[in-house]
């Protein structure tokens, strides 16, 4: 990875420097609204709904549940290069890299999608790229990252089998380590993101007044995304700091893997997770320079956590009804803004009467019918709750406008 | 349903003239591109899999696969108000209609994204709608149709008992009809995607040449859809008569679904069908109104028909790596390109070095994860073939590019 001393600060010019470089390899991916779904985020969530909720005891007693009004944007990184937002950091942490260093090769350790991100960003550049994954890893998955012309070793699952295999593979070919997510250069690739996500949004409420909560307004009030190591969700703080957009961060409870979310509230980084969330993509803790900005209060306003019956309801309706195919890592900020009360209430209180545009990010779409249909092999109780919705207000349409 | 001495003409300025009076309450569906699958359309079937084909016993004795030089484009009608391009005919129906004619209400029969689409229309007009349903019709869907403020009225499930209930809400209300496909109106509405489709394949074009089979070509030469009915599929002819793109139709061949496609080899209409294909968009005979675009050589160019297998195949592409959810019906277009060995034969002969600009209609996204797990509860055969070829390309992206 490039020299720390090297890196640029961690602002939103950098951010925007970051997008100058990496524009030519990653896409602009769409943003897309829909009525229906920003109707449910609209709507007070039943008493009895809130009482099945596993992770809101302290809200059991509240008497009236929340009524946020809520326009939401969705910005499609399932859309992206490799299918995830993943693309943007490693193009961004590659081109940081001096001829000498990438003439040696780069490394990395990941089964997901950032080993197909760094795969494709070494070969743009012509560079050799070994990945360590664990041999139990998807065969799909290892086909994929081979495809990309990656060399592929194996290692051991527990993340000391392969730093051990990582570390090998650099005493012997004197690779540059490109980690997932705990880097500047990576969380500054990240959130160019949020830079094209704040200008689209803004590009369609001032074509489609009706698209904003308040006409005339053609701002989003604040963006919410998945928080895993944390790479992205610093990214996007890091960019709209000073913009006035405020940034929340959304985990899965399952299994503590709302380790920033404790982590926030215990005033202190939470260093190791063991969680088989069905939300993949973030079942690792918050990486050290990740940390630094996101329990900085001043840009991110917090974290907030739903249960795995939230995730299945809130990716089913992306699917069912926006008709977008995502993983299900990307229906988490969807998931809070349906149904965690405490999001819920911060919005009805701070958006009052008019309201708040918010942003979701649809962090990526790598999963496949097979992983769907165990997923929703038991339908989950939330979803009945969306049909209720769904049967009251008569919606089923896909009404996705796209900017 | 409008009377046939007022409906204007099927030409081409009609489609127009029926665009300008709809776009007000449609949307604007994007259009995709997508890499992987123009590479796939691209890559030579392999003769084992040409061997498991069903359905082309002609090409068993074909000694090397079609090799088409295709670039595709997607025009994305599961993205359109109730998640289907349906809602085109039936605003365009209704608009035609006096106001003598709508105080009466309208009445249709239909159990799928018609019955949506007419209940729509007619509750943005502020007109009464009957839809009459089988009694066995999926709940969620009657749901829906009341939902958008229509009377559901149950019927038996053969065509004859569904037609006798709507004889008796003709009489009861003076209901005028309007069919989900049979008539010129619904045509005209319909072919307005095609308007779309050709302005929005060229200016993507225009503003990138490598989505382009040839550097500074802007149009496409060719458009797929599927043929049900035959509404959509001669609704688009009529819109690109003139035009020089060549229209294509695509059935399902399971249970003889492939109606159009026997109709035009024997010289005359088909008149019933009973298929059960997963294509349930497609399971009716060609109407008479539409036959006569159809069976016309100068406006509808061909017909070709795909597996069952086939046609899931297309679907996971679609779902899995272009990230868009639709429903069987709409995977018919991209099965045809990709399978179809007559179809493909032509594409190579008529395309040349060069190869075709191919538009590919997804009709529709009005589908559910159930529906989806029970589908693919078995893995298709052809959904190795394109693993195989993903293998060797090591491509995985979703690489689309919207318009």
């Amino acid at each position: 990875m490039a020299d720390l001393s090297r890196t640029p600060p961690l602002t939103r010019a950098s951010v925007i420097e970051a997008h100058e470089i990496i524009k030519p390899h990653v896409h602009l991916t769409p943003v897309l609204t829909n009525t229906t779904l920003s109707t449910f985020a609209s709507t007070p969530q039943s008493s009895e709904t809130l009482l099945h909720a596993d992770d809101q005891h302290h809200d059991r007693e509240a008497i009236t549940p929340a009524k946020p009004k809520v326009k939401l944007f969705f910005k499609c990184e399932n859309y992206q290069r490799v299918g995830a937002f993943k693309a943007r950091g490693a193009f961004h942490a590659l081109s940081r890299l001096t001829d000498e260093e990438v003439s040696r090769g780069v490394v990395t350790h990941s089964s997901g999608n950032h080993a197909a991100a760094l795969a494709l960003a070494a070969r743009t550049r012509g560079v050799k790229a070994h990945i360590v994954m664990p041999t139990i890893s998807t065969p799909s998955k290892i086909a994929a990252t081979k495809g990309y012309g990656a060399e592929v070793i194996f290692s051991g699952s527990t993340s000391q089998e392969r730093e051990a295999v990582v570390e090998e593979v650099i005493k012997k070919t004197g690779a540059v380590l490109v980690p997932p997510y705990d880097h500047p250069d990576i969380m500054l690739g990240q959130g160019t993101l949020a830079l094209e996500f704040e200008q689209q949004a803004h590009d369609m409420m001032d074509a489609k007044p009706e698209l904003s909560v308040e006409d005339g307004k053609t701002t989003l009030d604040a963006v919410i995304a998945p928080c895993g190591g944390g790479g992205m969700l610093s990214g996007v703080a890091i960019a709209l700091a000073g913009t006035g957009i405020r940034v929340f961060g959304a985990e899965p409870s399952f299994q503590g893997a709302d380790d920033a979310r404790r982590g926030l509230a215990e005033g202190k980084r939470i260093t190791t997770v063991k969680s088989l969330t069905i939300a993949d993509g973030v079942r690792t803790p918050v990486g050290e320079f990740p940390w630094a900005v996101i329990s900085d209060k001043g840009m991110v306003s917090g974290i907030y956590s739903v249960t795995e019956d939230q995730i299945k309801a809130a990716m089913r309706l992306l699917l069912e009804r926006m008709k977008v195919f995502v993983e299900p890592t990307a229906a988490l900020g969807l998931a809070v803004c349906l149904y965690n009360e405490e999001f819920r209430r911060l919005v009805e209180q701070e958006g009052g009467e008019k309201g708040w545009n918010v942003g979701v990010v649809l962090s990526g779409g790598n999963t496949t019918l097979e992983a769907i249909s165990d997923l929703f092999a038991t339908p989950e109780p939330q979803a009945e709750r969306a049909e209720g919705v769904l049967g009251k207000d008569g919606m089923r349409e896909a009404e996705n406008v796209a900017g």
